[in-house]
């Protein structure tokens, strides 16, 4: 039996691409970036490559996210998509899945996890599903099986979102708060979020 | 009158820097991770290193965002915090205002505008309070004007935010939806997060 992973995407000799990136540099890229490699970053920019090819050459695409953690970065780092351009939204229900949608037509591509194939997979899994705490995670074995797992453990939906949904609102106007004086978009009532407290602070000394 | 900025940091003959970029540089930065050199990139600029240089060295804080337009892509460019990391919180308040906080204290710095500099700056005035329409706007003016302008027009203000908003809920455990089979986390209920309704996609075909 000369290779027990019959679809796995690479032997130990050859060389890991995430898109145009090596394995190695997109790492590297991420440890930069988000700080530190995290296995769901770098698990990430599989999703984010495979998407990609679904998207046709020059056409202009939305992401979104469905977790809030990880997989926004991967997006950021691999696509004109940032949360400060809009063109990421950020949908928070906990999945570890993301997509990509022509912003003129809302037709994408949704990218998540094939459980069935984790089963090849033990250190992906147990982190995965948070099978054992995170101090007894193997990190390098974690490492390298998403490396050699790649894009083959992902699964690909057709999605399709309403393109109303992936254009920002066009603000109408800026004023001062009459309570506060700070300036807010004037669509949001008579006075601020932060006034009508939505605000994040429990002490403000101006 | 050889100046009529008095207050202006810097004369056309100086290096405007954005911590420890040239002006220049971060424009350059902020057109290659925004897709274009947004003019609130650019100011968040220097907002988040005005902030950097309340926070002492070594200390690990959080970033948050009062937008979800523009400042989250100057915080992620020049701080270790991002969305994806969880280091960034974007608190929606449509205020142009961002904070950086001590994580083990919530004691932080908040950087705004200075509405009343702003006077000196009709074109960053025009823009900030959308006075025109956008094809008016002179751009090369705008961003002239924010070189110029840097630091000198942002207001600072003491805050703290409860420490236990900037620690990320640790998940439970993960387990796959009974409906759809989509993994999720175990304490967001019986089924996921998309099958209560709460997901982007108009069409997904499985």
């Amino acid at each position: 039996m000369a290779n027990i992973f019959p679809y796995s995407q690479v032997s130990k000799n050859e060389i890991t691409m995430v898109g145009s990136r090596t394995f190695e540099e997109f790492v590297e890229e991420v440890r930069r970036f988000h700080s530190y490699p995290a296995p769901g970053v770098v698990l990430g920019g599989f999703m984010v490559e495979k998407a990609k090819t679904y998207m046709p050459e020059g056409v202009l695409y939305n992401a979104i996210a469905e977790t809030f953690s990880c997989l926004a970065d991967a997006i950021q780092l691999l696509t004109p998509c940032t949360i400060g351009n809009g063109w990421l939204k950020i949908i928070h229900l906990g999945h570890f899945a993301l997509s990509l949608c022509d912003k003129s037509t809302g037709e994408g591509v949704r990218i998540s996890i094939d459980y069935n194939r984790l089963a090849r997979y033990s250190e992906i899994k147990s982190w995965f599903f948070k099978l054992k705490p995170k101090n007894e995670q193997n990190e390098d074995k974690l490492m390298e099986e998403i490396r050699e797992a790649g894009s083959w453990i992902l699964r690909t939906s057709a999605v399709s979102v309403n393109t109303n949904d992936l254009v920002l609102a066009k603000k109408k106007g800026v004023i001062l708060c009459p309570s506060c004086g700070e300036a807010y978009p004037i669509e949001y009532g008579p006075s601020c979020m932060g006034c009508q407290g939505k605000g994040p602070y429990v002490r403000w000394s101006r």
